[in-house]
């Protein structure tokens, strides 16, 4: 009952219509143990795979989360990340920039935080919310500061999208893999969960009045990301749309896709040289002595 | 007396043949008493440019300094630039890279000292290393720890011109200027300045037996600069080669490059709208009473 990530991954060419996407596929397991099952195991081959990107060091691994507010970004990093040693990975979710961000070119501020190579960053939210949210609203790019000529709107999308392609390209060709998943939420599954936050007092700190306005908007978000998943998923950077209405489904592919990726790189645990083994097990001999 | 810029700029689609580039021109001014006057006009210049960069926080400016041993590239720095307040001014000097730097792509360590909008950022050497020392001594490049797979060595410099072309256009785009400047300096003046430097007890610290040993190096570095300049220099981000056997003359048009490319910005003191004007003549009015 593998599943096939290849379902998920948007294609370089692809014109993204997200109506077609599906925002929910059919349960992959059949009851909640077999999920915590299935998911166990996932998580336990990343641990492994981890310890072994850690040891070789062969690249950086950079998993970029965006998706509409409530589709579970937060709780997908948690669950399909928890088994994973801290010391090999760290999560930064960017908000909104500070002054000092917003005086240096949209990709500063992230990546000052890209991962080294032998291990994984999780950026919750990204780069891709200068093309996302302050897309939706242009008075957050008009308060960004930029000097007027640069601020031709008809450009400056085409422009950023072609400058975020040019970096990725730039971080894989320089040993970073990066996987970008596009939670992909339906509207009424939003309207669930939002009220699920206003019933359950551990969950009110979740919601604040700004979620139901930038619901508002869902219709120019969804262009927002069509336009931006088209432009920006290419054969060695891709972008995964992941049917987000059912969490247990989300986090099972999520982990399917690192798991599957990181596989694919046949790392190994760094290679003993002849000279280097004799060395070894001279000194064990000395320290047995 | 006027320096003419255009005379030293490397222009889109030329082909740099650095023989044909002058290590030296006819003294700019006549006297050591007129250089001085003429540099510290063009220092008092700048510091009211700077000035005015700062307040209207148009863009940034990062300037570029590469060149071999003993070019003149701390002096040029430090002659021009004393004028400026260094709060709106920053110098970054990149040696051998740490290793942790080195677990990162070869533009990140760099990336994260950028200016901010209403900055002078300066780079005494910068990621051109990456095409310039890594090229001559490919050892370097293997110590990097990068994957075996992305060290196709045919491939990798052609990749690397492109990651930086990319990067300074993205750069560019979002507002940071760059000027680029290559102190030309000749094999023989460098002999001479390596000279001095044995024979003045003060300049003794800045020499080292590695700097003769990069000597042996000479075509090979010329070769390396001739492809990063002609791969690298663009129309909006162009590269100077500045003749450097005479220290009083690069400075000159190192700092005539400053000023006349800041002066071309066209920049203004934040405006102040009409109702802001009320708002202050009332706050006088208070303060005053």
């Amino acid at each position: 009952m593998k599943i096939d990530i290849s379902d998920f991954r948007v294609r370089e060419g692809d014109q993204v219509d997200l109506k077609k996407w599906p925002t929910d596929v059919k349960p992959i397991c059949s009851s909640s143990e077999h999920y915590k099952k299935h998911l166990t195991h996932h998580v336990e081959k990343l641990t492994a795979l981890q310890r072994l990107h850690y040891a070789s060091r062969q690249c950086a691994i950079l998993l970029i989360f965006q998706a509409m507010d409530a589709a579970g970004k937060d709780g997908a990093i948690r669950h399909v990340m928890s088994g994973v040693n801290p010391q090999g990975c760290e999560v930064f979710s960017f908000k909104q920039p500070s002054a000092t961000e917003l005086l240096h070119d949209f990709l500063w501020r992230t990546s000052c935080d890209l991962p080294e190579r032998g291990r994984i960053g999780i950026f919750n939210r990204s780069y891709y919310e200068e093309v996302l949210i302050t897309r939706v609203h242009p008075k957050i790019l008009h308060n960004e500061g930029l000097p007027e000529a640069l601020l031709l709107e008809s450009a400056i999308w085409k422009d950023r999208y072609r400058s975020i392609v040019d970096f990725e390209r730039h971080l894989h060709a320089n040993g970073t893999l990066i996987l970008k998943f596009y939670l992909h939420l339906s509207k009424d599954e939003q309207r669930k969960r939002f009220i699920a936050r206003i019933d359950d007092p551990e969950k009110n700190w979740k919601f604040s009045m700004a979620d139901v306005k930038e619901r508002g908007y869902w219709n120019a978000y969804m262009t927002a990301f069509e336009e931006c998943l088209t432009a920006t998923t290419t054969t060695h950077v891709p972008w995964y749309v992941v049917p987000a209405d059912d969490k247990d489904n989300a986090r099972l592919i999520v982990s399917q896709v690192v798991v599957d990726t990181m596989e694919a790189l046949n790392m190994r645990y760094p290679r003993t040289t002849p000279e280097r083994e004799h060395e070894l097990k001279m000194i064990r001999k000395e320290l047995l002595a």
